[in-house]
């Protein structure tokens, strides 16, 4: 059993909480709790498994399938309480290698429906958004530069699991992928308060990308640039904007709508 | 100048920041940032205003009329970062009295289209259900008892200013209110995740109820004993659920989309 706090594991365990680069040049992550544990090895992407004291001796909670398939340690409750990111833990946290996905493929699949996001910040709106992007059927989310880290423990508790399914990219530019898209025959729609259509008079039925901007800022303007229209969400009273992850929602419900109906 | 942390409106301010009982017995709650406080001034809640020294100092941020209109307390930056709940503050806050709204003129308001929360608990989730609503032209958010209280900081922050201009009521029991609706000629329609039609199926043009349930589970089978119809919003992919903000967020734009279009 681990009990210190000093020890190597901990320590590392901590690193991958707190530090993005650590997790970047590692390219693993911390996912918690009994349910995106049990996503992390559906989809291939669990490492180790450390459980607390507590936890282990009640058991029952425990799938027998996930101690029997991979490596685990015991932890003592006190230092366990000190490796978890959340407030009232479950007591069991893995580590998990990031999932990496191919631009081709990304760009070949054939609902042709992607999200892109320029500069989005938020942990918790950008865990959403992956969360929601996957219930709306859309084949990948594509992330610029600044966007924030989906690996980010908030981040990947707001996924709710959709961090080990839903495909993603960081793009370095995301601009080229607008191009690609574009280049191969779909429109792509950037939301903005002044649209030149409502977002909802688009035509996402053969498939389109559709872009979504900073919190505070929006699309920026370099970006705008490589857009083919730009759509706005109507808004009553006295609001001058929606939330990002609620924007996103909107737009690729709106979409996928449009792509039950045909029309 | 306040610069003691000991001070009779420290402690007060502190108490409506972390307590929603003295809040509910004072009805008054805090706002912070300048955007937050012109809003308040607006809709006529705002009392009293405490800007932090350097703050005061700069002054050019400060609208000349608030501090012309309201009374206002200069405080220490030490004890201004005491008194305030964000972590980079804009050195401004200002109490506020509760707005109050009449469950007569709620039901009998033109756009006769409802919201009402089951249980939803996360005060980001509440705040941004609120900002949505408004957005989206509903009639009024409806609240019943477990709902998240709308007056704790984070839920007035992610609010953006609608907790000042959108109506809203906590209901004792919202079946009364559901029946109420119905009474008056309007379906309520309740999320779920198995529903009996699609969301973009039930008629929203006449007017309507939607209830909203609890994140984790749902609308309670009390409450669902009241609703016309259970909708659902359908998910691809391994999701088993929306954020609730998000599954209100595409409802209620879909109700907006069907208004305006007349079908």
């Amino acid at each position: 059993m681990i009990s210190s706090e000093t020890n190597q594991q901990v320590k590392d365990i901590i690193k991958l909480q707190k530090q993005a680069k650590y997790r970047n040049k590692t390219s693993l992550f911390i996912t918690e709790g009994i349910k995106m544990i049990s996503e992390a090895a559906c989809s291939g992407s669990l490492v180790k498994i450390y459980i607390s004291k507590s936890i282990m001796e009640g058991r029952k909670d425990i799938p027998e399938k996930l101690l029997k398939e991979y490596p685990y340690e015991i932890v003592s409750d006190k230092v366990f309480s000190h490796i978890s990111d959340t407030v009232t833990t479950q007591g069991i946290l893995g580590i998990a290698k990031q999932p990496v996905y191919n631009i081709e493929d990304i760009l070949n699949d054939e609902r042709h429906m992607w999200l892109l996001l320029d500069d989005v910040r938020d942990p918790g709106n950008l865990g959403t958004i992956l969360r929601t992007a996957e219930g709306a059927g859309m084949s990948a989310v594509i992330m610029g530069k600044g966007t924030a880290d989906l690996f980010n423990p908030k981040t990947v508790r707001s996924t709710m699991g959709a961090i080990f399914r839903m495909p993603f990219i960081y793009a370095s530019d995301i601009t080229d992928i607008i191009l690609n898209i574009k280049n191969n025959g779909y429109n792509v729609y950037g939301t903005a308060i002044e649209g030149s259509i409502l977002y909802d008079k688009a035509d996402y039925t053969r498939g389109a990308g559709i872009v979504i901007g900073n919190e505070a800022n929006g699309i920026s303007d370099r970006v705008m640039g490589y857009i083919t229209d730009r759509i706005s969400i109507p808004m009553e009273g006295g609001i001058e904007s929606l939330n990002a992850a609620v924007a996103a929602a909107v737009v690729m419900y709106e979409a996928a709508r449009q792509r039950r109906a045909g029309c």
